[in-house]
Parts: structure tokens; C-alpha cells; sequence
């Protein structure tokens, strides 16, 4: 077992990294002080709640059950509620522990419910798909959906222990595994060339879900979000780095109808057209641009992004960004391993665009 | 104007308190960034919301309005969700400050959804009662209602601005102000023999509402609770000082019905019993309860708890002591101007209660 530990603002609390770790009582006999509710999902319930069950059973820990829809469409206050009622029918107080077992549907609301129930009690985080575990580990974003707006309720709110079970992720479906794979390999092209060049020599083991490769993966994209994060409380403005494709990724997403393609693959998409244009600003060499392509084509992720045609790429990345004022600012890569953010004039994003999408 | 600092956890706010301050564009024009949307109640809105609007006009502060229904019955789910409603469809972002312009349940609502839209964004009370000004204005407790209990979902969350409008209080109905004055006198009982004896002095200017001896008594108020808070965040226990009279207080509100006695009334009779069970247990003089009483009395607020039977009383207590786990604790008083925490035997508390509890 590997163990990483997040300092940020008034909370300090640890990442463990391992196999077979919802097995050992240890972790949570010494952290729940009364008693448990497990939170988690149809969908992860009958893989993965008798085995938690029984660890916490073997720590004496008495524990509730609480069962959510699975799905982005779950994460509404309706579901939330679900976690209210039952903390409420089974008087439970503030020496309850949530324990989010599933992705990241199931951490967002265990999160929000712990933010707020009573003021706050604390939570365990045990993410279970790749993406939840290298990108809600870190940052204590917690949240619901609106119908006016996603993500719009919500909560900075930390864990206090999260545990990334890399056996969790052998049951992951190989399409929701290649799209955390793609928030892996962002950590490189953001943040770490050392990391994007071990990524490149290990993907295949990466792939194969082995669990040292895992093990690594994991451990090194929770660091770099905590350095981000932690150099954003600063105000640094380095955090929007972590949307590197997003700008793009998001346009495809909500172009082609939310569902279509997974969030992870879009992104995928999105960080060769961001790199693309780096090259298209003087910024990256082309040969650094088909680096990033070729690590995302091994990952079995798209590299070529929907025609959904400029103007209309343009509009939708313009609504997505309307909050923040305007004009359309992109993560661009200043080399691989450095991200930087800037405006780029429409016609060279147009240019580009007409180039490389694909109908 | 007075101006008192709160430095609690992570982050300080100024509480300022005097006449007219809702009229002053400074206050707002210093404080708002970008928009500000004013949350307040059907009750208050035809009293206060013009002058708030003109003063925000001249600030050139733009606002848009919420209104909520008024009163307790209010706070819930359905409430807060106006006031997201209302702040998705007018597209606000982080950069908009919510402003509360109300009583506690405004108060609570809007810190609620300050707390939560958009993870978190700025806002200030403007509390329009003497409870809010002396209670909501230091501590950060936001919190709705769940139909299956009070006060069961919220945050901690502190505004960047309280402003104690002297002036607000010169419209709200007598019975009211004097359950402020509740909690008022408490402060003197639990923590400072000075403070009771200048309100034993000026509580006819109190009860009057001069301006002068309102910001006093509101100063202090304020003062005394950023004390005790502060001290709990250190873990002495000192926060439930604050509940004093508040177990026999919540017999009173539950056995009686809520609704039927106000909270400071039942909170007033409250403190008359738990001076006189300091006195069966040896704390306290019995003339320092007469004074107690005595204070009361002069306030206007009943002195004598209504009958509900010895056996029904304890039982009520018991239910709302459960989450700490069984035996009651009662605030009782060491002398006047100290409390201290304690369990008193069953029997005790009975014969207070028939020898003082009225039919």
C-alpha cells in the first residue's frame, strides 16, 4: 500500500493506493469514531458492498446501507434526499461516517450529504472507477445538479481518509476505464514530462490494469492535482490547467447530446485539438503534438473530433464559458509537461478545426 | 457606528451597528464585487426592500430581488430552491453577493444557499430582528428544515458583512422584540455580571428601543457569543453555555405545540427554572434567581413555565437530548455571570417542577 497525503486549507487528510484495500478493517476501524453509512450505487452494490460489509463487520463497525440510482441523471436533490431520509429514519448523528463507495455520481452526493447533514460530518471516500479516484480524490468538489444547470449546488467539502482500491477497477467496463485513462495522461501533458515519458513505456501494462502500473498512475495524478490545487489556493490561476480538452471535450459532449461520447473521450479529443493548436500558436513542435496523439490513439481513446462544424464548436464553447466573461480562453501547452492558458483569435481556431475533425 | 470584528476559523467579518445603515452606499458599494441579489420575505419586503434598493442604486450595486414566503413553516427545501431558481435564470456566477434583508429564517435560507451555489459564494446579513441580530449574527450556522427535522440540513458558513440596522427593529410587533430580549438578558446570566447589571439599569431604554442602549445591548450580545465561539474552537464545551433555559424551553415549544409560545418566551421561562434548579443544587443564591426572575418579568416575557406535568416534561427533554446520548445535561448558573454544565438527578428536576410550573 502506497500513501499519499493532501494538505489543503484547514484539512490534512490521506490517499491510500493499494490492492484489496476495502478488505482490511484497519483503515476504517481507526478512522470511524460511531457509526457507518454506506453510500453506493445499483450498479456497484452487487459487485462490491458484501466484501465492504464484511471488512467493517470484522472492525466492529456497525453500519448502515444506502442504495442511489446509478447515472449523471441520478445526481439530483431528489437522490440526495435518499441519504438524508436514511440518516434521519435511523436517527443517525453527527458521529456518523458516510462512506461513498462508487464513481464519481455516488462520491459527488455522499459528499454534498456530508457537507450538510448536521452542519457536516466527516466521509471516506472509496472511488471505484478510474476517474474517480485520479480526479474527485483531490479538490473536495462536491455537488448535485439543477435542472437549470450541472454541478450548480454543491460544496468544498474534504474527505477524511480516501481509499484507492485498484481491485475496485478490475469489474470497470474496458470503455470507462480507457476514459479515466484519458485524465491520467492529461497529468502528463499538463504538469510532467517525467510522467508523460513512464506513461508512454507502461501503457500497455497500464491497460492490462496492472496493479503496480495502476498503483503508479494513480498515485502520481493525485500528487499533481494536490500541487495544482494547493498552488491555486494561492491564486496562481494554475488550476485551469486541469482543463486541458475540456473546452473542446465539453462542446462535443453537449454537440453531439450528453451521453453519447463519455466525458473521458471527449476530453481525449480535446487535448489533441489543444495541442494542435499550441502548434497552430508558435507554442508546441508538431512532432510533441503527435506525441500527444499517439499516447491517446494507444489508449484506445478517439484522437480525431466530431465535425460538428466550426461556427457551431465556437458557439458551444462560447456558452460554456459565458460565466467567466466573454472571450474564449484556452489551455494551450507551452511543451509538453508545461500548460499555459490564452485567448486564440476565432479564424485559427476555425482553421483548425475545419483541418482535423472528422465527419 | 459601531463596528465589531469577528475573527473565527479561516475567515473575519466586520458586524457594524447603528442607526440608518441599510441607507449608506458604502457599506455595499465596498463590499459587493459584481452583482447582488437581496433575498428577503413577503413580511419585510413592504417595510425595508425600497430603502435597500435606493441605497444599492446609489452604490451602483446591481440587484435583482428574491422573495420568500415568511416564517418558520418556510424553511425548506422548496424555499431554498427559489432562491436557486431565481439566481440560474438570472445567470449569476460566483461573482454575485447574496444579501439577506430578514429575520432568521431569511437568514438561514440565504446563508444556506450562499453557502452552496456555485460551492460557495459571498454573502451579508442584514437582520431585521433582535434574535437575528444578537444570534444569527456570529456563529455560521445556515441551515433548512427537513420534514423529518428541524434544522437537520445545513453548513457552516460565515458572511463577509453583518450589518445591525438599529433602525429595523422600530417595526417589529412588541412580542418579538421582547423574545429578542430573551436572548439578550441571556448573555448577562451566562457570561458577564457587568453586562446583567447595565441591562438592570437601562432595560426600560432597552424595552423603549432607544437607538443608544439597542447598540449597546447588541454589541455586547454580539461580542460575548464571538467569545464563547471562539473558546469552543478550542473545545472547551463553552458553546452550550448558549443554550441556556433552552431544555425546559424546547419542553415548552413541543409540549405546548410549536407556534404557541415564541422560542424566546419558552427560553425566557427556561432560565427562570434553571436558576431556580441551580439554586436546589447549591450553585446559586436564591436571591441571585430572584434577579433572574426579577429581569424577566421587566422584559415582559413569562417568568412561569406552563404546567405540562413533571413526568411529560422529562420525557420531552429526553427525546431532545437523545443525539448526545441519554442523560440530560442541563445549563445551570455558578453565580451570575457563569454557567456551567451538569446532570441533575430526575427527582430534582420533578420537585421544581411542580412547585413551579403553572396550570
Amino acid at each position: 500500500m502506497d500513501e499519499l497525503r493532501v494538505a489543503l486549507a484547514e484539512r490534512s487528510y490521506p490517499i491510500r493506493i493499494g490492492a484489496a484495500l476495502i478488505d482490511e478493517p484497519a483503515h476504517f476501524a481507526a478512522t470511524v469514531k460511531g457509526r457507518a453509512a454506506i453510500v453506493t450505487s445499483d450498479r456497484i452494490a452487487p459487485l462490491l458492498l458484501a466484501r465492504l460489509r464484511a471488512t467493517l463487520q470484522h472492525a466492529r463497525v456497525p453500519a448502515i446501507e444506502i442504495l442511489l440510482p446509478d447515472g449523471e441523471a441520478a445526481t439530483t436533490w431528489e437522490t440526495l434526499n435518499l441519504v438524508y431520509n436514511a440518516l434521519l429514519a435511523e436517527r443517525c448523528d453527527r458521529g456518523t461516517t458516510l462512506i461513498a463507495l462508487g464513481g464519481g455520481v455516488v462520491g459527488d452526493i455522499t459528499g454534498f450529504a456530508a457537507a450538510t447533514y448536521q452542519r457536516g460530518i466527516p466521509f471516506i471516500q472509496v472511488p471505484t472507477t478510474l476517474l474517480a479516484q485520479v480526479d474527485s480524490s483531490v479538490g473536495g468538489k462536491t455537488a448535485i445538479n439543477h435542472p437549470l444547470g450541472k454541478n450548480m449546488i454543491g460544496a468544498f467539502y474534504q474527505p477524511v481518509l480516501v481509499l484507492a482500491d485498484t481491485d475496485t477497477l478490475a469489474t470497470l467496463p474496458e470503455r470507462e476505464f480507457r476514459a479515466g485513462v484519458a485524465e491520467v495522461v492529461k497529468y502528463g501533458f499538463i504538469y510532467d514530462a517525467v510522467f508523460l515519458e513512464w506513461l508512454e513505456n507502461h501503457l500497455d501494462a497500464l491497460m492490462r490494469r496492472e496493479p503496480r502500473a495502476l498503483a503508479h498512475a494513480i498515485r502520481r495524478s493525485c500528487e499533481i492535482k494536490a500541487e495544482i490545487v494547493a498552488q491555486d489556493e494561492r491564486e496562481s490561476g494554475v488550476r485551469a490547467w486541469l482543463n486541458l480538452g475540456h473546452t473542446f471535450g465539453h462542446a462535443i459532449e453537449a454537440g453531439l447530446g450528453y451521453g453519447q461520447w463519455l466525458h473521458g473521450e471527449a476530453v481525449a479529443a480535446g487535448m489533441v485539438l489543444a495541442a494542435e493548436l499550441s502548434v497552430s500558436m508558435g507554442l508546441l513542435q508538431p512532432a510533441e503534438a503527435r506525441r500527444v496523439r499517439d499516447l491517446v490513439t494507444r489508449a484506445g481513446l478517439p484522437a480525431r473530433a466530431p465535425d460538428l462544424g466550426a461556427a457551431r464548436y465556437l458557439e458551444l464553447m462560447r456558452v460554456d464559458k459565458k460565466a467567466q466573461g466573454g472571450a474564449i480562453r484556452y489551455v494551450l501547452l507551452k511543451r509538453l509537461g508545461e500548460a499555459c492558458l490564452d485567448a486564440v483569435p476565432d479564424d485559427t481556431v476555425s482553421a483548425l478545426l475545419v483541418r482535423l475533425t472528422r465527419a
